[in-house]
Order: C-alpha cells, then sequence, then structure tokens
C-alpha cells in the first residue's frame, strides 16, 4: 500500500535484492507520501525457460547453455 | 510493451512453450502494430496444489495422485 | 485456466482487440491442450501518464501532446 | 525486462510519478546490471472504492467524503 | 501481506464489493494466521470491452447491447 | 471468471490453503452472483527471499535463520 511487483529472470544474488528493495522503497517513500512500514516489494523471479521476448525464450537464446542456437562445444 | 503473462498450472513440455510465446508473440505484432523486440511474454506456472477452481484444488480433484477424491489404488 | 492478461499502453481499437483476444486464444488452445472455453483472455490498458520505458513516461515522450520534450507548436 | 507494477490508490500528481518511475528505474539500473532501456514501469491506479485493508475499503475510512464512518457536517 | 487481486468485469455495487473484500478478508485472517491489519484487497475492474471467454469479448456476447450477435431490437 | 491471485510468503500448509480457497470461493459466489464453476483462485507463494516490507526483506527480519538481525545462538 503500495504494492510494487519486479518480474525479473532469475539469477540475482541476496545481495542484489537486498540493495534493490531497500531503494524503490525509499523512491515509492520519498515521492509517494508513504511511511516505509506501508511499502511491500516483491520480485517474481521468473525460469528462463518460461519467459521470451520477440518470441524467443531466454533460454534458447544464443550462448545459453541447452540452447537450440548455441554451437556444439560453444559458450 | 505489450507484456504478456500467462497463468497455467505447471506441466508444460519446452516445445509447447516455445510454440505458444512464439504465436502469441505473433498475434500481438499482427493486431497491436508493435514489433516482436517490443513483446514480453511470460508463462506463469502454479503448482496444483495453489490453484483452484470452483473451490477445490487442481491436487485434489479426482483421479489426481494423493487427492482425498481418488480412491485407493486408482487413477 | 489458463489467463491471459495483457498489459498495453490505451488507444487500440475494438477491432484490433476482438482479433487480438481471438488468436491469443486460439494459440493457448492449439498449444496447451485446453477448450477454448477454458481460455480467459483480458487486456489490461494503461494510460501513457502511468506507463514508462527507460525511465520516461509514455505521455512525456518527444511527440506526445503535452510533453515536456516537444517543442511549442510542434506535434 | 524487469517489469515493475506499482499498485497505488488514485491521487497522485504527474510530477509524482514522473519522479517515481525515474527513481526505480535508476534503482533496478544500478542493481540488476540492466539498461535503462530494458526497464518497464507501470503505475497501476486504483479508485479508494476498490481497494481495502483491514477489510475495510478506502473510501469508507473515517474522513472520506461519503464514508458512512464519517459525521455529517464532517471531513 | 498477504495481497489479494480480484479480477472482475465491471458491474458491482458498492455494497457488493464492500461485502466481499470484507468475507475475503475474513477468510484470509482466519487461515493463514495474520491479524485484519495486514490484508491488502484490491478489486479490479476489467470494461466488457477488454476481457474474453472462449475468444470473445464480453461486450460482443449475445445480448450485450452493441454486439454483433445481438439482433437488431433484441435485449 | 472471476480471478482471484492470493500473494503470500511461503510456509502455509495444505489444509490451510484448501479451506482458504474453500472460502474465498464462497464468498465471490454470495456477493458477486456467480457460480462455483465461473471462480478461479490461485495461490501465489513468495520465497522469504523475495519479499520486503519497510524495505527490509522477510529472510533478513530479526529471528530469521541466517538474518544478518539474528545474533549468533539465538532464534
Amino acid at each position: 500500500m503500495p504494492e510494487i511487483y519486479i518480474y525479473a529472470v532469475e539469477g540475482r544474488t541476496m545481495d542484489q535484492k537486498r540493495a534493490l528493495v531497500k531503494d524503490v522503497t525509499d523512491a515509492v517513500v520519498r515521492h509517494f507520501q508513504v511511511t516505509p512500514g506501508d511499502v511491500m516489494v516483491q520480485i517474481m523471479e521468473t525460469p528462463k525457460t518460461s519467459k521470451a521476448k520477440g518470441g524467443i525464450l531466454f533460454s534458447d537464446r544464443p550462448g545459453e547453455p541447452g540452447s537450440p542456437m548455441t554451437p556444439k562445444g560453444g559458450t
């Protein structure tokens, strides 16, 4: 109240999450005149096998392990 | 931009997901005049133990393993 | 079941929406083995004054009427 | 990518929204190693007649005009 | 915390909303061991022109005013 | 139709979830004039490492195992 949902692919560290929810909360407090205790933040992590841009799953992008676009022996 | 979220119970294969995000992206490009690179699609998979229709969890439906409505020994 | 939410800025016509929900529904039916009656689609329209990319509201982009980046008398 | 959704009751000014999406975008860029152009932020404004805390709609809180808890002639 | 979002087509009265958020809050308090003040409920109302089932917008269903499936002079 | 999404931190039992989706469904049926089969409920469970209030992740609260605010040998 406000409630903030951040959708991102998996893989961030605890320190990255900790810093992000802190700064996002501060921004909401600063601009929307609420107290920190009113602000709820959730990071919604999605596997790369379930998120796509341009119609291509993140797990299928060139360079991803197991991607059909990654050459054998490649990165 | 547009962003599309597809909520479904768990259990689809990579091929099913790959085909769906491709076709949904194409549909958005075709009808909303955007480029493929603008379209983000996420499949939000939910465990059957956390989704219900008619007030009954999917994991509790007759025939589900472990469901109180499934007779012993039956599928 | 599945449920699909499509977030887009305001301004599409009824014909565009009608065509999009039809094709998205068909794609879900085709790839996720469900019947059309199981598929719910919602278009979540957001005003340009409430959506941003790159930290800039869509209503503030150059060329938008009222945008601080649009020169006076310009489009 | 990331996509951020901020749910709040209606009533903030354009300046408040402009400042918030800017600072939230900066926070995501800083901590999640993405470029500003990758960050989409939406403010989802909800009428006070559709949002509740503690089981009480915001529009029914004491002091709100039209609230059953606001005394006649009151604020 | 918990946060509950209820998506429905437009058209419910204030009394219906008031009663629903009250009972949903009570259910969450009863079963998830939280206090009422922790529970946030939002009703997300969608126009019939933006929600579809079976690939058909609610506003296009037979009987809806303006629907192409409603005979002239019909309900 | 309606669709209800309940966001909560992980850790409720199957019995708690089963009871909650039942009572929430009943409340929607009672107040929004729909049939139970129309009501879809999803519980969206979030790890404590991804949800914050007041800018502090739930996993970092005093008393949580591994929290920097929990004294060594503490609860």
